[in-house]
C-alpha cells in the first residue's frame, strides 16, 4: 500500500468521508487512491477557495470534519481566506497540501515555494509528512487535531513521494479529547455577579448557540434579568420560531457602543470580549465599558451547554421557562428593497428547517430581528470578514444536509470573490436557493471611508463603484449552469423566491436594489 | 500629512503610478489619500489574484513597479498564487497590505491574522510600518526592494493608524543598485568550454530574452554551434519575425530528457538549471545528463546582455549575424482544432507589435515554433505554474501599453481561477482579445496521472472532467461586460479573431475544442 492509499483509509477509518477538491499534479496519488478505494465522496471546486468555503460550511453543519485537496503553496493560499473564516469559526477541517517530493525540492521547481509556512500562517496544526511509512498516522493525527475543541485547522502537507512510495500503514482513529468542563467556583462567582442586579449580558457564541446553549442561556436571562447577545457573526445558530430570540451586537461602533453602554457585566460564553471589526481614529477598541467587569463563564473549547445549564442551577432557575416572543411577525412587504422590509418578508418565505448562510455585510445588517419569527433554521454568517463566504459555505452546508433547503444570502461585491462555487452547485445539483444583492458597489468601504473620517473622491469612486460596466448575475450564473432570474421589487422576490423554494436544485436570484 | 499621504506621495517620488486595488477598511486612508493626491492610476480587480496578477503583467512590461492594494491577511492570501508567478518572472512589485491598527491588533478582531507570516511566505522583502513618521521612508525602501535586479516582490504592511496619524514625510526615491557584472575569468572559462566543439547549449532566461540579449545569444551560438533555449516558461520574450527563433525546453520530461540528451555543456544565462515542473516516480528531477557540466555565464541578478556580449567577443563572434530562418510558415488552418494547427493559424493573424499572454499547459504546449515566423511581438508565460494567470497578466499588460493589441491565450479549468479580470478589461476599456480554449477538462492532469503511474477511475473522472455542467464563456464575459463569440473551428477562430483585432476593447473567443 502505498502513502496515499494509506492516507484514504485513514481519513475514511476516522470518519472523514467528504473531500472537496481542486487537484493539480502533485496530488495525482491521492486522486489514485480515490479511485482505488470506496468510500470518499470527492467534490470538486474550480477555485481554492470555494474548496475551503465549503469544507468551512461542511463542517459547521455536518459536525465533523470535511478533507480538502490542494495544490501546494500557491493552490493552498488561494484557500487561506476561507480557511481564516472556517479558524474564526471554529470549524474542523483537515486541508491535504500536496507538494514537491522530499528530493525534487532543493531544485526550486516552478511551483515550489514556502507551503508550510502558508500553512503555518493559516492553521492550528500543520505537519509534513517525511516518509510514505507515518502518512497514515499523519492523517489520524490531523483529525484528532481538526476534532479538537472548539474546532482546528489541520494542514497536512504531502510530498509527492511519501504519497506514492510503498509502505504505507493505516492508522486507528485516535481519540478526540473532551471540551474541558467549566469549574463550579467559575460558575459561582458568575451566579453572584448576576444576583447583583446590575446590568448584565451574556455573550453567546459556538455551542451556546445551538438550541440546548439558548434554551440554557435563556433560563439564566429570565432568571437575572441579564441581556443576551451574540458577537456581530455568529458561525451556526439555531434560530426561527421556537428557538430563543438573541440579537447581535452591531457592526457599527456606535451601535455598540450605545447597546453596551450600561452593562456592567460582560459574561462571555465561548465568545471573545466584544471588540469592534476594525479601529477606526478616536474611538475604543473594546465596546464593553471601561468601568465593566469582563467575566468568562467558557472559553471557546469548553462545555459552554453545560456551563449555561450549571449557572442556570446555580440561579435557581427553573427547568423550563417560556421563550420571550418577538413582536415582529414576518410579512410580505411590497415596493423596492429595504433591509428590514426584505428581512421581513425573507421570514415569510425561509422554508422549515432550511440553512441560511449570509455574506452581507450592507445588505443584511438588519435580518436578524425580522426573522425571529421565521420558520426554525440554522444561520450561518461570515466570522472572519474574509469576503465571498456565503456562495461556497451554502454550496458545503447543502453537501453535508442534503434534505434541507439552502438559501444563501450574498452581496454582490462579496459574491464576485467566490462564484465559481455556482458550478460546483450545478454540478452535485444541490439544493442552495442563491440571492445575490446586487447594489453594484462596495457600499460598506462608503460608510467605512466616511467613519474613518474622509470624504469620497475620484479614487474611492473608482475603486467602489461596481456598476462600470454592471454584473448581469443572471448570465454569470446560466455560464455555470446555474438557473437564474432578476427581480426589482420585494413582491418579484417573493414571487420567485417561492417557485425556486419548491422545486430542488440550485436556483439564483439578482435582486437589484 | 498622514501616513497614507506620505506614502502615495513616496510612491509616485519614486516613479509608482499605477496601482491595482481591491481595498477593505483599513486601506481607507491609503484611498483618501489616493482622492486627495493626483497623479495615481488606479484600477480596481473584483479578487485578488487579479490585482496582483495584473500587477504581474504590468511589471513584465513596464519594467517598472505598480503597486498593488490589498486588505489585510486573507486579502494578500487571495493574491498570493499570482504574486508567487510575479516571484517567478523577476517581476518588480511593490504590495501594500492594510492591517489593522497597531493598538487594536491585540484584541485579535475577526480580520486579524498574521499578515506578515503571509507575506514572508511570499515575498523577498517584508516590512510592517511602525509609525506615520517612517511610511514615507518605508515606502521608498520597498520600491527600491522592487527595483532591485532581478526584480522582486516587496510587501509593505500598514496598519491602519500608522496611515491615518499625521506626520508623515515624503521620502526621496533611493537609488537602485546597479546589476552585477559579470566576472571576466567567467566568460573567459565558458568560452573555453565552447572552443572545446563539445555540444553545448545556452539556457536563456529574464533579460537574456530581449531582443539584445537573443542577438548576442545569436552571435555565440553561430561562432560555436552551440544550441539556444530557453526554460518551459518564460517571463517575457521578444519574439516573431526578425527576432532569433529560440524554442524552449520541453514540460514532458522525456522531451526534455530527450532534447538535452547529448549536451555536454549547459550554460545558465538568466536562467536556473533546467528542472521538471515535478518530480516523478523513477524520472530524473534534473534534465541535463549527469556527465555534463553545468555553468554560470549570468545569475538572475546580473547583466545577462553584457555577458553574452562579452562572451560573444571573447569567441570573436561577428559583431553581425544572420538570423536563423524557420521553415514554419505561418497559415490559416481549416478544421478542428489541433494545437500545430492552432499554432500556425494564430501566427499569421498575430499583430504587429502585440503582447501574448498565455496561461494554457495543454492546448498551447505547441505554440512556439509555428509563432517564430509570425509578426514582430512580445509572449509572456506562466513563470510558476500557479494557474489562471493569462486574464489578469494580459489585463496588466494593456495598462502598461495602452497603445499594443494584447492577446490572452487562457485555458478553461486554468482561466476559472481569474475570470473575474475581464470585469476589469470591460471597466478599463482594455484592447485585450482573450481566447479561452474550452475543453472542458483539466486536460494536463489526465496526462499527470498518467505519468505517476496510475490509471483514471471513478474518483479521477470526478475530479478532472468540467463539463458536467458545460461553461458557457460567451455568457460569462457577458455577464462582466465583454463581448464574446464562440467558435468550433480553425475558420471560425481566424474571422473572429480578424474582427476582434480590428476593433479597440475587450473581446473574448471561446474556442470549442
Amino acid at each position: 500500500m502505498n502513502g496515499a492509499e494509506s492516507l484514504v483509509r485513514t481519513l475514511l477509518a476516522s470518519g472523514v468521508d467528504t473531500c472537496f477538491a481542486n487537484p493539480g499534479t502533485s496530488e495525482m496519488h491521492f486522486v489514485a487512491a480515490l479511485d482505488k478505494v470506496e468510500g470518499m465522496r470527492c467534490i470538486l471546486g474550480m477555485a481554492e477557495t470555494v474548496v475551503t468555503g465549503c469544507a468551512d460550511g461542511y463542517g459547521r453543519m455536518a459536525g465533523k470534519p470535511a478533507a480538502t485537496l490542494l495544490h501546494c503553496g500557491p493552490g493552498f493560499a488561494n484557500g487561506i481566506a476561507n480557511v481564516h473564516n472556517a479558524r474564526r469559526a471554529h470549524t474542523p477541517m483537515v486541508n491535504i497540501v500536496g507538494d514537491q517530493a522530499t528530493y525534487h525540492r532543493p531544485f526550486d521547481a516552478p511551483l515550489t515555494s514556502d507551503t508550510e509556512g502558508l500553512a503555518r500562517a493559516a492553521s492550528h496544526w500543520v505537519r509534513t509528512s517525511t516518509s510514505s511509512a507515518t502518512v497514515g498516522a499523519d492523517a489520524a493525527a490531523a483529525v484528532q487535531a481538526a476534532n479538537t475543541a472548539p474546532g482546528q485547522i489541520a494542514t497536512l502537507i504531502l510530498p509527492a513521494d511519501t504519497a506514492w512510495n510503498e509502505g504505507g500503514a493505516v492508522a486507528a482513529p485516535l481519540p478526540v479529547p473532551a471540551r474541558p468542563a467549566v469549574a463550579p467556583e467559575t460558575v459561582r462567582a458568575i451566579a453572584q455577579a448576576l444576583r447583583s442586579k446590575q446590568p448584565a449580558m451574556l455573550v453567546l457564541y459556538g455551542q451556546a448557540l445551538s438550541e440546548a446553549g439558548l434554551t440554557a442561556a435563556n433560563r439564566v436571562a429570565q432568571a437575572t434579568g441579564a441581556q443576551l447577545r451574540t458577537p456581530t457573526q455568529v458561525s451556526r445558530m439555531a434560530r426561527g420560531r421556537g428557538r430563543v430570540p438573541v440579537d447581535r451586537i452591531p457592526y457599527v461602533v456606535e451601535g455598540a457602543l450605545k447597546m453596551l453602554a450600561d452593562t456592567k457585566h460582560v459574561i462571555l460564553v465561548g465568545a471573545k470580549p466584544p471588540t469592534a471589526f476594525f479601529a477606526y481614529p478616536g474611538k475604543p477598541s473594546l465596546m464593553s465599558p471601561p468601568d465593566s467587569i469582563t467575566h468568562v463563564l467558557a472559553r471557546p473549547e469548553q462545555d459552554a451547554v453545560a456551563a449555561l445549564e450549571l449557572l442556570a442551577d446555580e440561579l435557581g432557575a427553573p427547568k423550563r421557562v417560556s421563550i420571550p416572543e418577538s413582536e415582529l411577525k414576518p410579512q410580505l412587504a411590497r415596493g423596492k428593497f429595504e433591509p428590514v422590509a426584505f428581512a421581513s418578508t425573507l421570514a415569510a418565505l425561509l422554508p422549515e428547517n432550511c440553512i441560511v448562510a449570509e455574506d452581507a455585510v450592507t445588505s443584511g445588517r438588519a435580518l436578524f430581528a425580522p426573522t425571529f419569527n421565521a420558520a426554525p433554521m440554522d444561520w450561518l454568517q461570515n466570522t472572519g470578514g474574509a469576503i465571498g463566504h456565503a456562495f461556497p459555505c451554502a454550496t458545503g452546508a447543502a453537501v453535508a444536509c442534503p434534505g434541507r433547503k439552502v438559501v444563501c444570502l450574498q452581496a454582490d461585491g462579496a459574491g464576485m470573490y467566490s462564484l465559481q462555487a455556482l458550478w460546483t452547485q450545478a454540478r452535485e445539483k444541490l439544493d442552495v436557493v442563491n440571492v445575490v444583492f446586487a447594489n453594484r458597489i462596495y457600499k460598506i468601504l462608503y460608510g467605512e471611508l466616511v467613519s474613518v473620517g474622509a470624504q469620497p473622491g475620484r479614487a474611492s469612486n473608482e475603486l467602489f463603484d461596481l456598476a462600470r460596466p454592471e454584473l448581469d448575475w443572471v448570465k454569470l450564473a446560466a455560464g455555470m449552469g446555474v438557473e437564474a432570474a432578476r427581480v426589482e421589487t420585494l413582491e418579484g422576490f417573493a414571487d420567485v423566491f417561492k417557485s425556486a423554494c419548491g422545486r430542488r436544485g440550485p436556483f439564483l436570484i439578482e435582486f437589484r436594489i
